[in-house]
């Protein structure tokens, strides 16, 4: 266990811009493979939250996507038509409806996914096996510390 | 110079989570901040696009936003009542309206940067010295790499 102690300014301020910098550049790569589906970004987001949610209603997903209900609708209306999610009645209550993410939904997740870590695993193909070693290492300290806090 | 070679698929695997998983703890965090100044993420996300691009019109914000005309005109709506930006005409056309960050705005950019770095702070805070230098010289590494890609 290790005593609570003031950090260097500096390095917080570089880990920090680090962090915030490579999320951007590894967003902008798995963002390319929207456009293969014809999806956008908030579609995305709402193709996310449906799967982490499991059969979540409009009104919900509207919530967590902070989005007002009838651009949650419009939303959900588009992704219907291009086979990602799909609407289903509520076996209890027949006036609610649920969304639930299709085959395709899963496939255009998995699609990011791997664009991900294509492009993390040709940056890494350029460091050596060490290198890679100590970032693995040093990244999962800081998650460790981070998941305690 | 170090040659190109086929990196281990657990260890992008790990680099990819790891990122993924700490960038969400980090916003979460800095979207704390955003209730105290009663907004939502998809305003958060619009004040970065304004501060970013200048005086942008309200078409290119719902372009970069990806979020349909009416619902940007909505956001921007809610923004300006709470002084977070303002409506100014273009001084070549009239017709022109373009959006403006306002003192307001910046700060609140200003306090959810903060958020970040304090929680980050409070994290590194646990990890020694030489941990911090090494993490600091990992993520240098890896950025370097990705930036050349």
């Amino acid at each position: 266990m290790t005593m609570m102690h003031t950090p260097d300014e500096e390095k917080v301020f570089q880990v920090e811009k680090l962090l915030r910098v490579m999320n951007k550049l590894v967003r902008r790569r798995s963002r390319r493979i929207l456009g293969e589906f014809g999806i956008t970004p908030p579609q995305f987001e709402a193709l996310l939250a449906v799967r982490e949610h499991g059969e979540i209603t409009v009104g919900d997903l509207s919530n967590r996507l902070y989005l007002a209900y009838s651009t949650t609708t419009d939303l959900v209306d588009r992704m219907e038509r291009n086979s990602l999610v799909e609407r289903i009645r509520d076996e209890n209550d027949r006036r609610v409806v649920r969304l639930r993410i299709l085959e395709r939904g899963q496939e255009m997740l998995r699609e990011a996914m791997l664009a991900r870590r294509r492009y993390l695993g040709s940056v890494l193909g350029k460091m050596t096996a060490s290198e890679t070693d100590v970032l693995v290492t040093a990244l999962s300290v800081l998650h460790s510390h981070m998941v305690a806090e």
